[in-house]
């Protein structure tokens, strides 16, 4: 069965403040020193098993230019703009409506545009795993990250009874705290929930029609006007009309024939200013060092030089980010605090930083 | 008698980079809020006592406009061009060889450029106890700091028997290590050698002549030709074939008459970036924040921003100046390191950045 990819690219990235902002957000950025941009990596590492013209990215109309530009390889065509943010529900049906109109059926990976994966092999054995899982019934297959540690800011997979390394799923949980994350990491039946998912075409439309009535119908509209005059039109009309929902929610936590595949391929989804020293070399010192940069004494520091030259002396433990216009110096242990700061300059209405 | 002060202004202050540079050395930058610098400053808070026609800067050759634009006021004359740096003792002899062409004899009062007061008043009346002891005898007077704390950074001066506030030198001694400074504190017999001299022209270049000929000769040379077509092709020569030497080991430490006025104005050497908050009024986390600078969670910290939106989060106890073309990320516990970067830098013939 012919396999399309969906790349959802729609993301903000605050986490990622300076270097992302609202007209560069994360998935365009470049956060390994090899200089390619999250989404070239996605794309790339997606070759042996997509054909370029079968991979569809979907991302927020504000984006177009940056799409074409890092992605030019992809069918412009196959470059899905959303007028608005809906969260990951519409966004899919929009896509597989897309979809629709050229196969009568196919396999649809849906991948967010974000991550990083160190054992590119792997991933895709595991991918392939999924396709056949998913080829079979009306199954609906999500990639389980094998836990390595109880983290508290992902989502957990509950799985049961296995056959052939493809697991039922009994449930899909929130964001648990530090003693449940433990317990689930105890038990061995947990998995992260990386937010990748493998379907048929017809078994994800079924389950929109079944479960979200209203957004099967404008994404069929949107889907019948795809390539005729009128298509933009009714692009903003349904898709602006569509309420905000996520796929997990709408979909998976309500539906049967839910099945995971476990993996562990080195993903990471790159969540923090303390993702770069992970998916990145670090020196004798553990510091992640980038840029023009001169350092004295200088342990277990992150920096992310721009145009300028920084000395860093003495420093322990620290992210030193340097834009054209902003300079970050943020301890390791308040990296999510980079959202507070995007909340400052919100209110004092500084929006060319945000 | 009249009162001439001699302000010198070659020094190159590597302490205060990246805004220090050898272009525009600590004692031509503000390192206060008010953005005076520290040679204005000098140079306005004589003004109860000293002329301005009567203020004299002796400086290194590359920066006359520096002063000519920082300090409009003093006459174009009375700015005395080193063509090159050798310590403080030939700097001396120069101004003093010049200033006895105009006075047959007067005080002079030489004081470094780049030191804060914070008790001016006090400063004065302190400077005029000196005046009044320098104008009998041959005395040479020196301005000594009562210690507050064990430095080690300082050289002290050990005092003996006084006559109304006026107590005889025993002997300058060098930076002690902690235990010593300890001892010298618990002593109550030593001040700090705050490089703050007091003595009539008269006095000082008859021990010039004394103890160093050679310079005497040469600064007679130079204060001969002062005013004339030849000075300075005579200022090039004599200058230039001085041996580096410093007043303290040239005069100061051999010489006898030498007496110490204790003063306690809240003096302030601004020796290094930490010298900012003790300078600078701090706000409740005892951070100094001075720019367009955005905080979460930041204590201890000092922050001199540049042109840039400068975002601090939780860090502690460092200290971050950004200039347009380099920025410095230096630990509290670091600051003498600064150093240490431009000596890389030096190596690496980046002298744009030195």
């Amino acid at each position: 069965m012919k396999i399309t990819a969906v790349i959802m690219a729609g993301g903000r990235g605050e986490r990622f403040w300076p270097k992302s902002r609202n007209a560069s957000p994360k998935q365009f950025l470049s956060l390994t020193k090899d200089g390619e941009t999250m989404i070239q990596k996605t794309v790339k590492r997606l070759s042996p098993l997509v054909e370029t013209e079968d991979i569809y990215v979907v991302t927020n109309a504000t984006y177009k230019e940056l799409v074409f530009d890092q992605l030019p390889g992809i069918p412009k065509d196959n470059v899905l703009l959303e007028p608005c943010a809906r969260n990951t529900a519409p966004c899919i049906a929009f896509a597989a409506s897309v979809i629709n109109r050229k196969y009568e059926d196919a396999i649809m990976l849906v991948l967010p545009s974000d991550h990083l994966i160190g054992y590119e092999d792997i991933y895709i054995n595991t991918l392939k795993k999924a396709i056949k899982a998913a080829e079979s019934g009306k199954r609906l297959v999500t990639i389980g990250i094998t836990p390595e540690y109880p983290e508290t800011g992902y989502g957990y997979i509950n799985f049961g009874a296995a056959k052939e390394d493809v697991y039922a799923v009994e449930r899909f949980v929130e964001k648990p705290d530090l003693t449940t994350a433990k317990e689930y990491l105890a038990s061995g039946k947990y998995l992260w929930n990386s937010g990748m998912f493998v379907w048929k075409i017809s078994s994800v439309m079924l389950n929109i029609k079944t479960f979200m009535p209203d957004i099967y119908d404008g994404a069929l509209r949107i889907g019948q006007a795809f390539g005729t005059p009128e298509f933009n039109e009714v692009l903003v009309k349904e898709f602006t009309a569509f309420r905000s929902e996520s796929i997990d929610f709408g979909i998976m936590e309500k539906a049967n024939h839910i099945y995971t595949i476990p993996g562990s391929f080195g993903w990471d989804d790159v969540g923090s200013w303390l993702a770069i020293e992970r998916i990145n070399e670090t020196d004798n010192d553990n510091n992640f060092i980038d840029g023009d940069v001169v350092t004295v004494d200088t342990q277990r520091t992150t920096i992310c030089g721009g145009k300028r030259l920084i000395a860093a002396i003495g420093t322990r433990d620290i992210i030193i980010v340097d834009t054209d216009d902003v300079l970050l110096v943020c301890s390791k242990n308040n990296t999510q605090d980079v959202k507070k700061v995007i909340a400052q300059l919100k209110e004092q209405n500084r929006n060319e930083f945000v």
